[in-house]
């Protein structure tokens, strides 16, 4: 019998682990997308998360042509959602809106939408209500999606953001509307900042199980930059055991994509290569930290 | 028959809402205690949620005296807590001055003692093992403080705070730990600002009948200011539904105090007096917004 040595196990196990490793574009927001696709090429990583604003900049139809002849993978389309309008013609404009977001993911070749439900109309303290409206958007968008090989992937989001982002507040609530629907039509994505808190995380995440869509990674900061929408960190600068969630959501059966997310100034006026440079190290040493 | 003109039953509601409105004393953080209660006094407020910085510095058996003469109630002393220390000379100096507050509500006539359970220990990720020290520790605590006629009051933190204050990030999780106790030992705050959020709030607050120790009011609001210690609003300046979780609490069986509880630097710099005024005001506009 032989056995390998640690090294060569362990640089298998690192090229296993960047196999799996994702740019979100808003990691480097300063970068077009052609600017992303080429420091993937350069940095060694195989797939990207697509944002709508700078893919219409670029053209889906071009995307589609760059990312197949770069070999990239596209991780998942960001972002449709807000879907909590009172007012009708607002929530007709979002339902289109989204399903020109659905139209985009198929034709960009991915299955992921990821949905940011949307939170608090301007000057409404209704949450159930807000609840309530999403759950019925994304019944109307569900089978459109479907018929398109597209899966709505519910984000839940950090309590912070309840009030003007996202109403479904939590993985076990998130998974309470997607359950109403075929996992090939509504699915969730798991992101450490949104989730790391909750003390029900490994039990929603294992309920999860088929419905995992996408997996994102970011850190909890502290003390929380001033802007909360800028307020991920890269992982290792914060207090999140990523490691515990990856095994979690491994367990679960999710075996795709790991994309890293990360809204934060100073990240964002770094030089963007070295921003891969670094998140991939970070990866390896957190995300990757407990090798099984 | 006789039917009460509108006006009348109005008044008598403000009467019996005003009979249970209590001033946490952080509110007026730039009075001294008995500033606060010389200000309570004046704003026709008959009770006080006491803080201990502000105690120690006047003196507790004086303070005893005082806010008996006033005829003012203690609904709470704010706070215990700490307890998630790994070090073991750090967690038995959190026990000995837990000991020691809970000491000082016996001897202020309070019988709340509001727990700030505390967040990761520096440099650490381990959220589930900082869970566990904390109930090890309330487990040591409960006996002593029953035995004092002292309740220890969690509180769950809303999740913004689960890294650096408090890690039981939800009711549920806080009633899950006081379940294992009796309710005259250990029991929970319900702080609209960190519960509001949470998708299983009315289920969690019906569940914790007989254990509810506190319910205390302020508001999220956005954008969220800055320091996030600070970040907590007027009733009515943010997104709160103030009078579902009002009548949630009811229901479960809470005729107790309703504190008012702001950090806010804004509040903080506006007169003291005129602070307790708005608060009336806005307590009765939107706590008992939906008078039944």
């Amino acid at each position: 019998m032989t056995i390998a040595p640690a090294t060569t196990t362990a640089a298998v196990t690192a090229a296993a682990a960047i196999s799996r490793l994702s740019l979100n574009q808003r990691t480097t927001n300063a970068w077009t997308l052609p600017e992303a696709v080429d420091g993937c090429l350069r940095a060694g990583i195989p797939a990207i998360g697509v944002w709508r604003e700078p893919l219409h900049a670029f053209g889906v139809a071009k995307a589609r042509a760059l990312l197949d002849d770069a070999g990239l993978r596209v991780s998942s389309l960001c972002r449709g959602g807000f879907l909590t309008a009172i007012d009708q013609s607002e929530r007709r404009k979002a339902l289109d809106d989204n399903r020109a977001a659905i139209d985009e993911a198929a034709a960009l070749g991915t299955d992921v939408l990821v949905l940011v439900v949307g939170g608090l109309p301007e000057g409404s303290r209704d949450l159930p209500g807000a609840r309530s409206r999403a759950a019925d958007a994304v019944a109307e968008l569900a089978p459109y999606a479907g018929e398109r090989g597209v899966r709505l992937a519910l984000e839940p989001m950090h309590p912070i953001f309840t009030a003007d982002r996202g109403v479904p507040a939590t993985l076990g609530q998130a998974l309470d509307l997607a359950e109403q629907f075929p996992p090939e039509q509504v699915a969730v994505v798991v992101d450490t900042f949104h989730v790391w808190w909750d003390p029900q995380v490994e039990q929603q995440i294992a309920r999860a199980a088929g419905r995992i869509a996408g997996f994102q990674v970011c850190d909890w900061i502290t003390p929380l930059p001033a802007d909360t929408l800028l307020s991920r960190g890269m992982m290792g600068d914060g207090h999140i055991d990523f490691a515990r969630l990856r095994r979690a959501v491994e367990e679960a059966g999710y075996t795709g994509d790991i994309e890293v997310e990360i809204f934060n100034a100073e990240v964002w006026a770094a030089d963007p290569d070295q921003v891969l440079r670094q998140m991939k190290d970070r990866y390896l040493a957190h995300v990757w930290r407990s090798l099984r």
